[in-house]
């Protein structure tokens, strides 16, 4: 898949597709590569671009809201998330971290409940271009777990679901020797909750985190942070085996 | 290079080397692998781990205080950094974030002016793995920014270098058509400084964002932020062209 | 003036009038008091309630935004600002800082520019019930320095004007020996003027602070900060004489 | 009481008394004025300095942390306090609140359990010149409530004790109608607690606010937040009768 842009608006399509829009039809070559330029009928120009990670948040269809690039940066510069890392994955919905951590390599294994929302994630997948190494699996990880926990270990645990903590307790059977955990969730209980499960899985190197992130307004006038604000999404709760 | 860890102690060494302690002395294995028990003449027990981004931080040998990981991992959440990017970087430092980048697959190009810096952030890139996929110049960037736009245009140009205004007004004969800018700086004028020259350079959706990341304490008593406090470390700017 | 409230609804009125509303008309005796119950000729209730400083929030005819809340009490826990203190202030904008110093006993004097906003702060002085202690003198207060710092010294200086960075310069003139100064600026460029300022005026305990405000959301599913988001609002510098 | 200030050096004394120190002995009149320059036989130079409120932290006994001058301040931002108002706080602590409070003009009752922390409070409100407007009450504010609900209301309650839920159901007998209502507290729970307190006990306006203040740092290389941080000190939870 690739976005065709002109000025604020961006489509995305197969290569080898039509674009039909006011501004006339794009044939769009098989061939198209990232930059190359395409006119319309009507002569009206669309570049051609690639799809990168923030990309994902425009173009991916939403199940709920997605993690937000911070909290996705975060877990990846908090884990050292990796080419090769084996990474298991629970609450799917959108996608977006999953398709994060198979853009950067890794090969992801991601637990989904709810059937029709699986579905969506794993159109996701193919259009983040990582099919082929992130799996999104119908089903409820809590159940998988003795499962999972008998396979190769994994390097990563990342958990976007409110039955976080229970999965915790069991993350010591999970995770390879060194291996981090990261947990996302809105609510202080939650993620104390999360703590004290790693505590009892003799997990180490716990913390949770919250972040606070504000623009800097830049004009004529000064510079200050932005008076809109930016509101809380969640606690990341880390720990490592 | 492998860690050899027991309790709080931990040893980067070479398979195939000896650890001398006073725990004993350790033959560690050409084929030692991340999870392996090893054990000392005098019966004690050293456990092999793999570096892991995360590690890096107290085994890269340190030229100045090196980027935390939640800069790094902003960087990478706010810029989609995946495998294959082609990365321009300067002012490599310790080098924590081109071997971060270097470790999720990108190709990295590191410019540091000082020659003993340079050296040590090879030995760096060595120990983390990536003295393949990252390459570290010595020079001055601003020198060299001709000859580089003539080359194949970056996916991603990541700055810490007081001088990154300068850079980020060539940021668009750099870059690859939607590919990122990145200015790390601990000052507001610095960051001022990369917005009005990203501005000039007709870079799109530029930002600049400050971060605040506070510990949750969890104890018998309740659960609240800590008393600590995390103190600044540097303004983000980011764009894209 | 006395407030009459019933439910959401609020209305300012004089002892002694009357208040005509859809749910009927009011007499207001003149000796009215906070927390009587009046009936309209409907029978619907209001009940009577003194203002009190948030209520000032809703109640004084604006004519730019206001300082908040958490402002004006910051400069009164920074500063010690209390009963009997000699306070010159300038800008007076809508007066609110000027109302809440004057309710706590401090006698105001205030500068306001603008003679249609000094003529509106006065008569906000009224309703705030400080009129005999808050003076608004429309004015340039850099004009009148000199004719200030000859008379008896202040206590406390406030300023919330853009060339506070220049009425900073001659603070020491204008200050008692141990009185405070506080600046609200909403620019770093300006908080970094009137340090500047302050320092070169031989002022001591210079401090700027920025201040982030959380609320925190409390529900069924659990505790977290407000999603919402609170701006910035702006930088208070300190110091003393 | 006055302080006798040398450089960064500070002694609170009485007037009348005398003050010994390595600079010589200072005579201190009966009628020293706040800015009168004294000098020791040995010829060095002190200046008299009133206190003012930030003062207190320097000067006061501690019998524990005290609320810091921002808390404090927001304290009084929030609810309006002011000269004339009743106030009922528990527990004293330091009395560095009350003594706040007390200074800006308002008549307290505060409460302290530990009768040895109520003695050092008492002592401190002499010190901070409001002995005659702050009364100290050895107890425990929860045994009584019935007592004090059934005198004359407060416009202002303020709790900093680990049992203000508690206190927090009765709000509502206590305070005068407009009254408000604040509680500090270190922990989620506590305040999630007092705020659920607060709901069932009908008051209006209610909310928890957390406050992130940190310190701009002005050097030469450039402007930014300190990279010392500031932690966390307290939740206040506000609500009005």
């Amino acid at each position: 898949m690739i976005l065709l842009v002109h000025g604020d608006r961006e489509y995305l399509r197969e290569p080898g597709d039509e674009l039909h829009t006011d501004l006339g039809v794009v044939e769009i070559p098989e061939d198209v590569e990232s930059g190359d330029t395409l006119e319309t009928h009507l002569g009206e120009a669309f570049r051609a671009r690639e799809l990168r990670g923030p990309d994902l948040f425009n173009h991916l269809e939403r199940t709920g809201a997605p993690m937000m690039p911070r909290d996705i940066g975060l877990v990846i510069g908090h884990t050292g998330a990796s080419a090769g890392d084996r990474v298991l994955d629970a609450g799917t919905g959108t996608g977006i971290l999953a398709a994060y951590l198979g853009r950067l390599g890794a090969e992801v294994t991601t637990y989904e409940q709810d059937a029709e929302f699986a579905e969506v994630a794993r159109d996701n997948m193919a259009v983040a271009g990582v099919d082929d190494t992130v799996e999104v699996r119908t089903g409820d990880i809590t159940e998988e777990i003795d499962v999972l926990a008998d396979g190769e270990p994994f390097d990563l645990l990342t958990l976007d679901t409110e039955d976080a903590p229970e999965v915790v307790a069991d993350a010591a059977d999970l995770l390879a020797y060194g291996g981090y955990l990261a947990v996302y969730s809105p609510f202080v209980e939650n993620s104390r909750a999360s703590v004290e499960a790693a505590e009892a899985a003799g997990l180490a190197d716990i913390e949770t985190v919250e972040t606070i992130q504000r623009e800097l307004t830049v004009d004529d006038r000064g510079t200050r942070p932005s008076t809109a604000g930016v509101g809380h999404t969640g606690y990341l709760t880390f720990a490592r085996r």
